[in-house]
């Protein structure tokens, strides 16, 4: 596989920056819209804010959406990007962790990495991961262990064992059901609408509230309004809409909410327990993070502590972590957190 | 709106046939995937089976899948080969009904009706309509009375009073929640496979079976197939799957057949109770007209049949029709009992 020829001219960066710099590690998340590349200095020791040198976005990276060649151009452009900005040369780099969306078998895993290595040589760390660890990683402090749910404009749970065996439930897209996600419940809260309109089910505020949201006059209009685009994420944009209108008492849009956890809840206790994440009698600790913004309303309706109480119901040991960093963070932690491991503190004294 | 600019040369078919030849219908059946005309002689006495003077197909003439423009074209050139095909002229067209998809709305049939009539001279009757109801024609010989169940790919209920009054339900896509479609069923069914696969559903045949036919090794590849292309009817391609897994005992897919009859016989049931079809007791007697593949299966297990023993349930005076020929027939039907309806029976000595 060729590196992309623009590449070349991306690193001039390693002629212009001053070689008495520290080593660093980069992290990338690449998600469905957009790319975040962060880079940390690799002799950090965990304080609090972490000391993030730069931060650099570009659009989406996910190959399935864009094609290969255009993701790696946008990935080895964000990475040179964040080293131009912290001021440091390719050669400070000491560990990368691409955390991307769509890499989901060890072929594209493995694909990637023969891709990273041209790019760096061969005693920098790296790491390929989907985008979903790279989000458990932000809660954990880099450390894999435990389960994340994620429930943004899709859904998935994926977990990790402290021995390395990994799972995941959902994460399929909207044909194939993933109903607790904010697409899902928007979805359905604008097929309320119009079974409500058609005589097929009961009457509720989502009517006037996501017509009155979209500037349509009736229900009829919502079939054009879907057809003219059906990218998920504009549907799933009216989600505040159905938290309101459940929060104001509406029977429907309450109903739809508690589906929602309903399979929120089930992504996560499939995950756990597949991975026996509960040890043998379900009790054992681990930790639980919960990624996403239908994870973060707050107001009276909160989804995320809704199906925190499912899942402790069956596993009490689960602590729930709400991360305070983003998932590029938690790419580039990942990877601090594995070279760690592997020189104990020797990693600490690099310069 | 100006016509086509093609349409000139489409119409050459009038100056090479002869003047002799009797009067004629056109029907026109504009579905998701082509568009069918057919021409019947307009004094036809009811014959069975009924005397298609000449049957032409061209692609879709669904003005928002193709433009305007090219709906059109489409529908130009298949009414003008039609008329070739029949030996017709233009000027012996006394009625012509297009019921097109995508015509939802008064302001649609008005801009199409307006077009129509800078082909055709103002005698010439002319019919727009959508075409679910050419679909309710062709079972009740043109009559706009009783409800229409149309499940392929998609599904809709569409009804009409005697005294013109009209109701639909469902028909609003997949987006919106027709889950007793072929595409709903079948998105049912890859979601329970992913269900199993990942822990959070039972285990069903369904997961062999659909791998087997669509040539998979894991159920994991599933989200990649579905990905490639999204097209409805690609996915409800599925249906005689999902019906053998349920004939053969699985638990699974009979659970998601009982759901598709609960949902169809619930748009049935909606357009009924709005248009009052069964009268003010419920028992009035009125045609239940049954179109599309979902409703065809005819093996033990007969979604048809079990949603017509639901909708009898609440309206014993539904009688169920399984229309003998197609809906440009139906089309056409239309437009001579409207005019057969207005002329008595001068329409039959029409020469």
């Amino acid at each position: 596989m060729q590196r992309h020829t623009g590449g070349r001219d991306m690193w001039d960066v390693d002629e212009c920056q001053s070689p008495r710099m520290g080593s660093v590690i980069l992290g990338v998340d690449g998600g469905a819209s957009n790319t975040v590349c962060v880079c940390i200095p690799a002799a950090m020791p965990f304080n609090d804010p972490l000391p993030v040198l730069a931060r650099t976005v570009a659009g989406c990276s996910n190959q399935n959406s864009v094609g290969e060649d255009r993701a790696r151009e946008t990935l080895e452009r964000v990475m040179s990007q964040a080293l131009l900005k912290a001021r440091r040369r390719r050669s400070n780099v000491c560990a990368v962790c691409l955390a991307v969306a769509g890499v989901n078998h060890p072929i594209d895993q493995q694909r990637m990495l023969d891709w990273l290595r041209e790019i760096f040589p061969s005693h920098v760390k790296l790491f390929v991961e989907n985008d979903a660890v790279a989000a458990l990683a932000s809660g954990t402090m880099g450390k894999l262990h435990g389960c994340v749910l994620i429930a943004g404009t899709g859904t998935i749970a994926y977990g990790f064992t402290s021995d390395g065996r990994e799972a995941r439930a959902a994460g399929a897209g909207p044909v194939l059901g993933d109903w607790g996600s904010g697409y899902g419940i928007s979805a359905q809260a604008m097929t309320a609408v119009v079974r409500a309109y058609d005589g097929r089910g009961p009457e509720t505020v989502l009517t006037n509230n996501i017509l009155d949201f979209l500037g349509l006059a009736s229900p009829d209009e919502l079939i054009g309004w879907t057809y003219e685009d059906q990218s998920w994420a504009r549907i799933a944009d009216l989600l505040p809409i159905v938290v309101e209108s459940a929060e104001s008492g509406d029977e429907v849009a309450n109903k739809i909410l508690h589906n929602s956890v309903g399979e929120l809840a089930s992504s996560v206790n499939a995950v756990v327990q597949r991975l026996e994440l509960g040890g043998e009698d379900g009790n054992h600790s681990f930790p639980l993070v919960m990624v996403g913004k239908v994870l973060e309303a707050n107001k009276k309706w909160d989804i995320g502590k809704e199906v925190i109480d499912c899942v402790t119901k069956n596993y009490p040991g689960a602590y729930p972590i709400h991360p305070k960093v983003e998932p590029a963070v938690g790419a580039a932690l990942l990877a601090w957190n594995a070279i760690a491991s592997e020189l104990g503190s020797d990693i600490r004294n690099v310069q």
